[in-house]
């Protein structure tokens, strides 16, 4: 589980909490920027409803969660 | 660009630097681990050819890739 | 939101609550089928170790959880 | 394979049978959602000339198709 | 649509025609490379069970079928 | 490795070389389509920053990279 875990229990390899940094708004998508501990930053795409139903906007603290299977690799 | 970028130029969003931490091999897949500063830590699952080409080890620099249309977000 | 509702909040537009009906393990990741109401059925790929972590086995209570930008649409 | 199967065989496990519901247009994307059996809902996000293609509209006769390795599971 | 096209309607934007090439079958997933026209190779990771059940073996014809939300763009 | 080979070293197993054709952008997102050797086309969405990012625009020397677990198989 990578960073802080949270209370829920979800199959996801990669758990990370942060808090919104920035939320922009398509017809159908938002696009959302988490702000992590060390100065990371993860930015997601969900449906603009989503972000609705959850009630995010910047200041919120919140998980960024990703598969490993969805997780590529790379070597200069 | 999440963390610090490498000289790839890629479409994705999320591009973080470390170390891979450890290496699982199955018969088609393989799990890597790598751990990003801050002590946070990204789990891929990438098939197991792609270990072996890459030449990824125990301490190899890597960067964990991923596209934002992966990233969920959850709340407490 | 599909079918039932856990009270977790998940970006993700579709989670069906559910009972596993079969696991299988194999190195890296194991499938894992859940029953949904009305006779459905959805498999899942995840991690062996997700499975431990989770407690899953037959019986168990469970959400499959899937993003919106992960399902296609066919016709015939 | 999930639900009622098509006549098409493709690899993905879950394939689930039945009426779209909604459809919301972006300029890139579409947000289509689809009634199944039993009260279940499946939303998709495809790109906007798919719902073209397919001529899905309210009403229509479709499979959501998912891919096992994009289901994530969650317990309570 | 890339390539040729079947009689299926699937909304992936991405359907390559070509012939099963080589597959690695593991305990849980396979690996299954096709052969596109113009010598280029595609490779997936489907199911074990989904080899069988579509009757994949080397010199089937397939198609290779990818969502656009799951192609990623690079530049030198 | 599908295709032509670029310098890049990722663990997709498919990264095809070819020249943007045609670039839609939404507020969110953008569809790129990609013209490959022999004929064929692959079409991506990407975030609408990572096509300016990338310098992306018609005639541009680009790869589409796709994971091996985001690949389905169909046949007739």
């Amino acid at each position: 589980m990578g960073g802080v875990e949270g209370t829920m229990k979800i199959s996801a390899r990669n758990v990370f909490k942060g808090k919104v940094k920035k939320i922009t708004a398509g017809a159908v998508n938002s696009e959302v920027t988490i702000e992590l501990p060390g100065g990371l930053e993860i930015t997601s795409i969900i449906t603009r409803p989503s972000v609705g139903r959850l009630g995010l906007k910047k200041g919120t603290t919140a998980y960024a969660v990703v598969k490993a299977s969805s997780v590529l690799i790379a070597v200069d």
